[in-house]
């Protein structure tokens, strides 16, 4: 298996290095995926959202055809989306790939490539009405969305979730908590503040507070 | 504030990506920490555990003084401990610092470096008999622990919770509860399989099964 992680300037950093610490742990645990790249436009180091350099192994000219390919989000994708070099390397992968993945506002990325009409998908909470303002995404305010071959997630953190989810229905329930336990994924379920009261909090949020 | 992360060969990526994001997002809600600066030996890229490529803000010798310096861990930590630049890196750093904080076996750097005797701390739950073997810390099976201004979490996704937690006690709960909605940390309860119920697990998991 080939995974890709395609970046871009303003990608946010968690979206992406969450689900790339599961994949490197799904690879320690099972030898599976084989490869697993950063994808950039170019093979120059990107800055991300936050401020973090990364060099991406491969360019777009360099990558092999993916099997899955994850796209994160981050203010960079309001930009990307314009970007016909990104949006056509999104979709001539796709005619291909067995899956894809997207975390946050990466969803409008994968919406721009043509993948996702007529699809249950979701993003960060504070971009679900633009999701729903492009008229043809069934929205669903859960934290990891899957259709299919499509894989959505809710903001920033929820790729570590999503790529967790995808690992337990790709390969199995046994190998995904192998992983969980490496990465000592059992979180606190302390809630800070208020801040989750709000009223644009996701529908899944809702359910529990 | 100046916030430095410490970045070296195989340092694991989430330990320190976890917390970068979580103090970029406490920037983006409050302005704070000022400067946030990935810090490495020399100015050349890194590469991490996984593989990711990573190019530091600013080397040893460009560094300025930090008032809270985190250390990740990885495999990378088992030859640091050895590389005196880096110790007194630490070392010198903590003259002045008014924090630091370890995630998974980053402990044991700041073990090296002399700020562990006596105090209370955690690990990776693959390295707490390891830590105990130090003889001089008092090993606590949490997920965060705080001892003075020294804090250490568990493993890997852990480094979340701990700045988290950090963010509430240095500036206050409402603000860890903003950065907490705008990453949408609120992860699933799930877990996969049966690696948790493993008999090393770490004592606050065990607590929870």
């Amino acid at each position: 298996m080939n995974l890709g992680i395609l970046i871009f300037p303003d990608a946010e950093e968690l979206d992406f290095i969450g689900p790339w610490e599961m994949a490197g742990m799904w690879n320690m645990v099972s030898g599976v995926p084989e490869r697993r790249l950063i994808v950039g436009e170019s093979g120059d180091p990107i800055t991300c959202a936050k401020g973090l350099s990364v060099v991406p192994h491969v360019s777009f000219d360099q990558c092999p055809q993916l099997d899955v390919l994850l796209v994160p989000g981050g203010q960079g994708t309001r930009k990307e989306v314009e970007n016909s070099a990104l949006i056509n390397f999104i979709s001539e992968q796709a005619k291909k790939f067995e899956s894809v993945l997207s975390v946050c506002t990466g969803t409008f990325l994968l919406h721009r490539a043509g993948l996702l009409s007529g699809k249950r998908a979701t993003t960060h909470w504070n971009s679900l009405d633009r999701l729903r303002s492009l008229g043809d995404v069934n929205v669903v305010e859960e934290r990891v969305v899957h259709d299919g071959n499509i894989w959505t997630s809710a903001g920033v953190s929820a790729g570590i979730d999503l790529m967790l989810a995808f690992i337990a229905k790709t390969a199995d329930e046994e190998t995904a908590g192998k992983v969980q336990f490496a990465s000592e994924y059992y979180p606190s379920a302390i809630r800070y503040g208020a801040a989750h009261h709000s009223p644009v909090a996701p529908g899944y949020l809702k359910k529990t507070v």
